[in-house]
């Protein structure tokens, strides 16, 4: 990483004054205090509160910043707007580097919080004596362990308390907290092999903003995933011009949501952010011109995230073609499932000879198998059950020829789980999956039994995804990625 | 209904012949058996198998049909497909009415297939001596009570043995056994407040198809949702007339997922159910005409058929205009429903004065409420916190202030389970919406809570999303059906 980057204040600081530290358990001012000891921030931590004394979380307390004897690197304000100026001078004096505001009531409250802003503005001098993350955000974590081992560390400053997290290899920058509190941590729970590495929440971007992060992200190895939430750009220029730059990294995806799309999603996101209404036209052409992976809700950004940290985790390569195979256990379903390839321009691959004469062992033959890799698995189980052969035996042979097939980019899988049909299944063969196919499972069935085998999957990186749809959509945008980066790397 | 309605013989015969009936609890022949033993059916069954006797079950077996002196209205035929026009014959010698062919092989598998449909044709004299459901179907399903009550019974003959369901408003009607089989049981089980009144695989329809199945689902004052699932029109201008039909009948709405919509589904589906390419221009053509509720992929087929059968049992009204409100905890989330709700073609509706001024006290200075009812509740849990106000009185006054409000239509509301939030809503209040508004829910939070506060919405017909985009394009979707129904009805 380049050294002294402006976001190393932010996400690396050796010492963190939290102005607004309450002892009252349900305070944001306490949570952040807490975060950071519980999860083992490596740096000093200074509680500061105009208002309290004595100490909080084992701390002392200091009525000011300029109490404080050592140096201050960071301050985080979790106090009301109006204060924020004069603490702002103090900092100043102090000599602290940055400033992160999570406090709201700014640009997006309109004329009160645009003169808060120009008294910032002028205070810090166009913010070269102190360099500010927010106001009205959620605050930043990074992550250097997991929660549940003794590796736990990083640097939390949230609007809960973290208490369950992995280290991963996904960097996500937001302009709405939701994908920095709540929402993220209740992701962080119920997708426990999802690993993030930072999130950054980053407001009203007054002074730094997405480009910032962004720079940051592409220089830093541990990251391959960039997940940015935005409602307006602040350099759409510098944007698209890093946006490029990572096609040219091998291991690095950019994946944006744009809040903002439509005139009424703008006039909320006024409020919102402060965010004044971009050209529909605009914000479609910079969205182009950088050629990120684009979604369309919440839900697709984290699941693209997801699925392009796995991929990259697993060190397989990105599918250049789109030619897949589609194993099912229902025509209807290869049915249905061929319309959504055609829908998101991907194509069955045409199975080599070697492997079609295989599936012609196994079909009966009274239905032959097709040359495309569109596999309604049901026949196999029933000629193997009219010839008491193992089904399980079956399922594994045709597994391995369309795994080995060269002409396989890309492998769904639809299991059905249930006492009667997974019996036909080695998952564990399965999930360990060596070769260089990218595998992505589209299961269903009894909900713990889905639980369960999704966790073997996940643990040997393979997604598992809850509808069709989703599992076809979530391959596409790993060719369009990888067409992204064709010509540029290969 | 009409007396003697064709499929009357198919759904409510008053005896039935299993052709194929095995005493090997692995065989489909002996889990047809056991669905109409275990589950009630009212009528006479007879086990037949040319391969066995004895007992099956506690019921006689018999070598052939010819055997039973009981009058048989139809015969279920579960056995290899090459013996089915001998046995045919002797269906016809007895006067049996109707066929339900499951076994497959037939027009799907060409040649041999299409021989053996020949002959058919021949032996029923085009069908006039006996009628047929099938071949290559899953069998017929009607629901008369709950499978945990004493009401429980109905006429079940399915691939997989049903106990898990309840009676409800939705007929499906299916080209893929799917949705008559392991997916459906398993929706059945994931949303035990989903009933299904009927569940019927069509498969190659050589003789019967969605046409008659339709026919009488529309007269069927029980059935409100009617979910197809097509890879083939057997008859566009009656499907156009019968959809048509359905517009004039108020407690009425179809759904369709048409399989083979490009050229690769097509190809697809001529292996699955036999069907010939119909060009894509045709199949779009059709859909328009017939004003159908279309699906893209299974998912969006059963959640749609979810919501109306909801919607229908809440006996509220279809909104007309699409004037919504969102209530959410996240600015961002507001800003993306903003984007979303534009997208599906809805609006946010101008809240009354009456309600704008309730806001106005409830939110704080620094952030007043919009005037489009797009609510971020987070400044009013806020202002509540500052001063010591519950903040559960505070969400329930806004939220009956919406509900109220003469210009919504629907609500939608981001809910966050945990520890920490959920204390701020009366979900039982929530939850029992006695106002004529439609609510739709977007859950987010801990598995548990969610599954256990979901119940509680679902007991009274307010439908739960697991993400934002669901909650809005079903909600759109009852506007659309109450446009195609509107001038009409109204």
């Amino acid at each position: 990483l380049s050294e002294n980057h402006v976001i190393d204040i932010f996400l690396d600081p050796q010492s963190v004054a939290v102005i607004g530290a309450s002892k009252n358990p349900i305070k944001g001012g306490h949570r952040i205090l807490n975060n950071l000891i519980s999860n083992n921030y490596k740096g000093k931590i200074f509680p500061v509160n105009p208002n309290s004394e004595g100490e909080v979380l084992g701390l002392k307390l200091r009525k000011s910043i300029l109490e404080i004897e050592e140096e201050v690197d960071l301050a985080i304000f979790y106090v009301p707007n109006k204060v924020i100026p004069s603490i702002l001078k103090d900092c100043i004096k102090k000599n602290v580097k940055g400033a992160l505001i999570e406090t709201a009531g700014f640009e997006e409250v309109g004329e009160i919080g645009l003169k808060l802003r120009d008294q910032i503005v002028e205070i810090t001098d166009n913010f070269s004596k102190i360099r500010i993350v927010g106001p009205n955000c959620m605050g930043l974590t990074k992550i250097e362990g997991d929660s549940d081992t003794d590796a736990k560390g990083g640097f939390f400053s949230g609007f809960g308390v973290f208490d369950e997290y992995n280290r991963g290899n996904i960097g996500i920058i937001s302009q709405s907290g939701m994908l920095n509190g709540g929402y993220l941590m209740n992701l962080m729970r119920n997708h426990p092999n999802v690993g993030i590495r930072y999130s950054c929440s980053i407001g009203n971007k007054m002074d730094l903003s997405e480009i910032e992060f962004l720079e940051y992200f592409l220089e830093d190895p541990s990251v391959n995933v960039i997940a940015l939430y935005l409602e307006s750009f602040k350099n759409p220029r510098k944007f698209i011009e890093l946006c490029k730059k990572a096609k040219y990294i091998p291991n690095k995806t950019i994946i944006l949501l744009k809040g903002g799309l439509t005139s009424l999603g703008q006039k909320a996101s006024l409020s919102h952010t402060g965010s004044l209404a971009e050209s529909s036209q605009l914000v479609k052409a910079i969205i182009k011109q950088s050629g990120v992976i684009q979604a369309g809700n919440l839900h697709d950004l984290f699941q693209f995230a997801r699925t392009f940290s796995m991929v990259y985790k697993s060190g397989k390569k990105l599918p250049k073609n789109g030619n897949v195979s589609m194993m099912a256990g229902s025509g209807g379903a290869g049915t249905i499932s061929a319309d959504l390839i055609a829908k998101y321009g991907l194509n069955f691959a045409i199975m080599s000879e070697k492997t079609h004469q295989l599936l012609k062992e196994l079909y009966p033959e009274w239905m032959p198998p097709n040359r495309f890799a569109l596999l309604d698995l049901w026949p196999t189980m029933e000629k193997a059950m009219t010839n008491n052969v193992s089904q399980e035996e079956v399922m594994t042979r045709i597994w391995r020829a369309i795994l080995d097939d060269p002409n396989v980019e890309g492998v769904f899988n639809m299991i059905f789980v249930s006492t009667r049909f997974s019996k036909r299944y080695n998952f564990q063969e399965m999930s360990e999956n060596k070769t260089d196919k990218i595998v992505l499972i589209w299961m269903v069935g009894e909900n713990q039994a889905v639980r369960r085998i999704t966790k073997l999957f996940n643990k040997n990186n393979i997604p598992v995804f809850p509808t069709l749809e989703e599992t076809i959509r979530n391959f596409s945008i790993l060719v369009q990625e990888s067409k992204n980066k064709i010509g540029i790397l290969t």
